[in-house]
């Protein structure tokens, strides 16, 4: 399995790809790497068994219109994109710009037939030791509702690939659990998906819901599903912020903290969707995977994991079958 | 100072409301209150020292619309609404639907000069001891640009009279923190926010920036605005169970959650936004709030209050003297 990667472009610099790199490699046999980006910060990698580096001279950023990532032609998100497109790799990682990244690949990356948009997706843990798929996070700000019933067949697929869910169970996120509530997108939304009997749509569900463990994919459009998603981020960090003033406030509640510690910090790297393992850009014809750009060593093993299952499962190819 | 409460619509029955007002009543001595409802649910209350019930057959529910809102003229919510228009009470609360509540008030109370659609604004707790007001909480679920700069004006306003905040500090909440971040609403509403030389205007916030503790006024659509809230009430109830799955997990655990208990408690209150007294419907010339439909008698105690110090410190007339 060959998978490429764009080193560059991340909050945190090119360092947090070294260690995850060489830990991915020697955990997993079966891969060989392609690291794109300036060598002279990669250079630790250099020479170290199935793992190439090809040196770029361009970084892709935040601010890039679609001009300037058109010229960007020897950028790393760009390099790392033509060789996917040359299927010199089965599947790209980026921790780059999600607009540039969504961007670039459009212009070099088939979409799949039947598929208008391609959309973030990516897995929550929730309560009863579940997970959820939240799909679009963030790809789209405007959408249609042909939109969001195309996000609903893709996150079906994929739960049932990954998941192995049989019939995963379908819900549309929205102000209020009755049919008739949102804004006009939802209102439509809610009728296409209860009228494709290929679905198990089981209505809306209100964000304070979404972690009960009883759904498998939650439905949205990019800008309700990325002011939820970074709601979730701020009050996890918030709760935390909070609970870490609580056990630092006396002798006897830091000796609380201390016996806590291990477990409090397992549960706050649950719900830290930042390290949690980059969010699979589905909808293309070959695998693409987002990770925060505030990734830390380990969320780049994880999303690296994460391509490395998306692969191997053939998931798109199963995607595809659904649709034809 | 009199007071009008609609006892009917909440989740949790009128026997919410009981000791709510009774303790209210007992707490501050300048208050009358008018209790609209069932008279039987509201036996306790009869006889009371300067509380009156009004008895009303008819309730509003969550599935009424508008010629159903119309014709139930002895709901306790039009009722209550009635002794306002007609200038028999200061303020009133109501913990029913939400929808119902802004129409039935539509039909009733005027809008202040200057303002297209009234809003709901809550206060929300956030770091470094702060509070920052979050509008529009979920009554418009479709807004235009000059709605949001409408609720920036009343939420600038709010802040200066309730929380004697100088010039306060006035964001945009969007799915990022870049001036062309966001649809067509959230980059055209940037415009007209940065333009208005009158408001202390700081750009975009993300969610997960929110609680920061950065910022005064965070200035949304309803949609996003109700999507925002939800998710963060979904996650800090979801931490909060993750929590009291790790403090039971064993006995040292246990013991541990026993010395925190207290603190634990405190902080789940301060992150519970149904506990939150409430929130401001917005943009009348009176003033209306709108307590949680799961509210308990805590949460409708604080909403009482929060009414009260509207109705005293006379904010509706500050804030129309703000539009002059």
């Amino acid at each position: 399995m060959r998978i490429a990667i764009d080193a560059m472009g991340s909050d945190k610099g090119s360092q947090v790809f070294i260690k995850a790199i060489s830990d991915f490699v020697n955990d997993y046999h079966d891969v060989e790497i392609f690291v794109f980006g300036n060598d002279q910060d990669l250079v630790s990698l250099k020479g170290k068994n199935r793992i190439k580096i090809i040196n770029t001279t361009q970084v892709i950023n935040m601010n890039d219109g679609l001009l300037s990532l058109r010229r960007k032609t020897d950028s790393s998100m760009n390099r790392m994109l033509d060789y996917l497109a040359a299927n010199k790799v089965d599947g790209v990682l980026s921790a780059g710009s999600t607009a540039g990244l969504l961007t670039c690949a459009l212009l070099k990356i088939k979409l799949i037939t039947g598929i208008d948009r391609p959309c973030l997706i990516a897995t929550i843990p929730a309560s009863k030791d579940r997970y959820f798929q939240l799909l679009d996070m963030g790809a789209n700000s405007e959408c249609n509702p042909q939109n969001l019933m195309q996000f609903a067949i893709l996150g079906k697929k994929y739960a049932e690939v990954i998941y192995h869910k049989k019939d995963p169970e379908i819900m549309l996120l929205n102000i209020g659990s009755e049919s008739n509530k949102g804004d006009k997108l939802h209102k439509e939304a809610y009728e296409l998906l209860k009228n494709n009997t290929s679905l198990n749509f089981k209505g809306n569900i209100e964000g304070r819901d979404i972690f009960s463990g009883n759904v498998d994919v939650v439905v949205t459009d990019g800008f309700s599903g990325n002011m939820t998603l970074k709601a979730m981020e701020g009050t996890a960090f918030f709760a935390f912020s909070e609970l870490k003033h609580v056990v630092s406030s006396s002798f006897v509640r830091k000796l609380a903290g201390l016996i806590l510690k291990k477990s409090l910090k397992n549960m706050k790297n649950n719900l830290d969707y930042s390290k949690y393992g980059g969010a699979f850009l589905i909808g293309f014809e070959q695998p693409i995977i987002k990770a925060h750009g505030s990734s830390n060593d380990f969320a780049i093993y994880n999303a690296l994991i994460r391509l490395h299952t998306i692969i191997k499962n053939d998931t798109i190819n199963l995607i595809k079958k659904e649709l034809l």
